[in-house]
């Protein structure tokens, strides 16, 4: 461990003796935002690091409490559907597997494949649970716009998950009907897979995700352990982890698909072959260091974006999987423009959260 | 005062208390987002309310602290516009008054009009210092996609503000070219104004607003105090005083031209006719309640417009200056939907933080 992540630790600790003290403290501070001489905005949250084992490598804030993953869960998600053979009996492909982890821009490289895939299983666009949105590839929907053509469940970020759910249902020899439902042995291989991954038992607190299929509440330690599970698969049973392997591969093989053009997974993972990252809806971000032997998750508290992109690409750096420079720097310390594209302010981590 | 205020008071002076002891405390929260059967998300931040003398009324988190009010300094900027006698010399209307207070949603129903005013002044789209954007209003933003057209500094919701400048600019006999510099004539008289209404004295820190022109940081307590000014001009100069006047009657009179169709100010404003309420970016929102005499001015510390929203709607049904039904209830307890319109959560304000 560099002494940068021991003075983190030294820091935290401090921190959570003043926590237990004073239950209505917040997080520290993640981000802050810049304009002029003034701190505008802050963004408060929480992060942890973790190995294989559970042992903690970077605490920041509560990491205890259970947080939702949102789409963060999807390399989650998808291991079952390559355990249970399900994969294999459809023939899916590496690109395929990357689309099942994706939050996808909606362009026609990701519904394109995934509408042949559905067609490869059976089914349908009129099988998606998950509802309609515009596709987030700026280009796509006005070009959709233009050509009066409307956005589909096809164009949902979460369709290849759910292409991903039938997949496994087909499989399972259950029907795709409902494959969404808390009760649908799809969901349950889910929350079962998840708390083996994460090391943890009984059952999860559950919401409805914005794609209509429950989202698992799990401590934030719990998630980076899972992710750490990935990217150091050593401990799993040898079978879940040749499918943590063949998901892992898939990904890192196909940033574009894991999210899309100019999106910040996208852009971490090309710049830094061998690391996968994952965003997750309101302030959610996972990343996956086999070089490290690392699972990172961390999740700002107000659930912004912006402040989650520029705190990964920040751990990242600290954790030196990532060279400070071109996109992760520009992600670390972004401008804030203004309409005239004059620089008026920085969106930053503050010096010594992380490093 | 009612006694949740007093409630209020006492708990905002526990909390300041242990503010001063603990300086890296957080505000509290102001507004909680749920999904199922946990808080998702946080926004926290700090709510002044104050009368015209700079007595608060409520007082939440740190409300000294300077912030950028962003475009909820729009009265106060309009404000020299019309004591100048500029908005007289070229025989403004109420409509093009409340469209200087604007954050228009680029609809029709604004551009034309301000484009209309721009040629009577002798200036045009291409005198604007503001940089073009996208229309806020989706069905504009749409049907200017499909016809080809593109936005223009006038689609900027800042446009009616930036040809109030422009009107005293030419009022002032200055060049217009150069307005939106912070040493031009126009904004000494916004800085100076601002100061003034405020109970503010020395130079203000400023930042450059989105729009180009400089944005004064202040504290809640003082922005609050310069709303009360518009809710009770008693206390200002005649002169003022019945600019003032002027400025919030026409903010009041054209609720669909200081936003737009369906924005938050707009429809609490519809809801309650007698009350303005303007919207900054970055989390803040304003709101002059006559009735009551008083202002009030509350800032998202992470930036969030969800919960700005969410937080004045709130602070308005508590003074009871609104009534917890139709849009303002919509706006302080707003579902959370899923991708086919579910309803899996809540956006509100914890119990106990305003009544």
């Amino acid at each position: 461990m560099a002494s940068s992540e021991w003075r983190i630790e030294c820091i935290f600790s401090l921190f959570a003796t003043s926590y237990s003290l004073f239950s209505f403290m917040a997080n520290p501070i993640l981000v802050e935002v810049t304009r002029g001489p003034l701190v505008e905005s802050v963004h408060r949250g929480a992060v942890a690091v973790s190995d294989s084992r559970g042992q903690l490598r970077l605490a920041v804030g509560d990491i205890e409490r259970p947080i939702f993953p949102r789409s963060a869960l999807k390399p989650i998600q998808a291991v079952p559907l390559v355990e249970s053979g399900a994969a294999d009996a459809f023939g899916l492909t590496d690109r395929e597997l990357a689309l099942a982890c994706a939050s996808h821009s909606g362009e026609p490289q990701h519904t394109a494949p995934i509408a042949a895939w559905q067609s490869r299983i059976g089914c349908s666009v009129a099988d998606l649970a998950c509802g309609p949105h515009r596709p987030m590839h700026e280009t796509t929907a006005t070009a959709m716009i233009r050509s009066g053509e409307r956005w589909t469940p096809l164009h949902n970020n979460c369709s290849g998950k759910h292409t991903g759910f039938m997949t496994l249902a087909r499989g399972l020899g259950q029907p795709v009907a409902g494959y969404q439902d808390y009760e649908h042995p799809v969901q349950r291989e889910v929350e079962r897979t998840l708390k083996e991954m994460a090391g943890l038992s009984g059952d999860l607190p559950h919401g409805i995700d914005g794609c209509t299929v429950p989202n698992f509440a799990l401590p934030l330690a719990a998630l980076a352990r899972a992710m750490a599970a990935f990217a150091d698969p050593g401990g799993l049973p040898k079978p879940r982890a040749e499918v943590c392997g063949r998901i892992l591969s898939a990904m890192i093989a196909n940033p574009e698909l894991v999210a899309g053009t100019g999106r910040p997974c996208t852009v971490l993972m090309r710049q830094a072959p061998g690391i996968a990252a994952k965003t997750g809806a309101e302030g959610v971000y996972v990343a996956i260091v086999p070089a490290l032997g690392l699972g990172i998750a961390l999740k700002v508290d107000d659930g912004a974006g912006r402040a989650a992109e520029t705190a990964i690409a920040s751990v990242l750096i600290a954790l030196v999987a990532l060279n400070d420079e071109g996109p992760a720097h520009k992600l670390a310390h972004t401008p804030v423009l203004n309409t005239r594209n004059a620089i008026v302010g920085e969106r930053r981590v503050p010096s010594g959260v992380f490093a």
